[in-house]
């Protein structure tokens, strides 16, 4: 199946750090950081932990612009 | 001052999409596509254009990721 | 692979409107309506139509409650 | 008064989860799973406990499609 | 009903503007503009037009701060 | 630079609370309180604290009405 969001950047987990309910993770997407925050649980049932292939998904109506 | 979004990307616009009320803005970011829906309204006040160098700003709540 | 989202809910597409950036999909969730707007471009990159069977996904922290 | 977000799923709490900042709460909406992360003081503002009848109610430009 | 989301600010429709899928409406928040992009079927189920007192509601989430 | 997102409003810190990964600040905007939930290193990196001026900063497209 295909996701309609159209932001699917590929990086590798740097850290992860969990609390109750929330956790951090920090990609290394093409030199950039980029921080997810998604639920402990998500974590746990994916086994995200440092050095991971992963994608950053993001909904373009997510997406602010600065220039 | 400083935004607490932690992510921010620079990339280059490659093409701008004007609808009524929203737009759709394309931008190169490290050789990934990253697709931003903002308001018409804001690509008109920031001139956003294809060439203009920019920054993809996004929260770090709204970052999924896929394993 | 798997999405973090946790809220993958099936069911089948009731009707589509196209405007010129972003496009309105309704979809039948147990009898319950759901609204998804996401880009037309997604729309058209997934060809999707009434009668498609898809899944409504949905980050955790979008989910709001009413009691 | 009326809410402008068009999902408005009627569930039954399964389970809640304390952070310190945020909780994570469990439900059952027709058979099918919804996890909502609110913050700790909204859900003790609204008291929301395990077998209370709420809803989950989401903005549809929240809502992505998989197909 | 109480809905969690922590942000209601009261304020009057300033103008409306129709696209095709999308819609958005200017209200003053205590002097300041806030912007909503809401559905367009939105805005014509609650009937909001330019002198109208509503809210603004956004989940907590949502809000980044600048500093 | 300049930010696209176009709900930019100006107030004063009234308390920050620290979780593990997530931070509640609750915000005065002209008298309403407004409550922002961002990652407590934007927090600890802005070093933002009671009695600070600061701007609440919103994308259009999360800002939901109800009338």
């Amino acid at each position: 199946m295909t996701l309609s969001a159209r932001n699917q950047l590929p990086g590798v987990v740097k850290s992860v750090v969990l609390g109750t309910v929330m956790a951090e993770v920090v990609v290394d997407v093409a030199g950039h950081q980029v921080v997810s925050v998604i639920t402990r649980h998500a974590v746990e049932a994916l086994d995200i932990k440092a050095g991971d292939s992963v994608k950053a998904v993001i909904k373009s109506t997510e997406v602010m612009l600065e220039k």
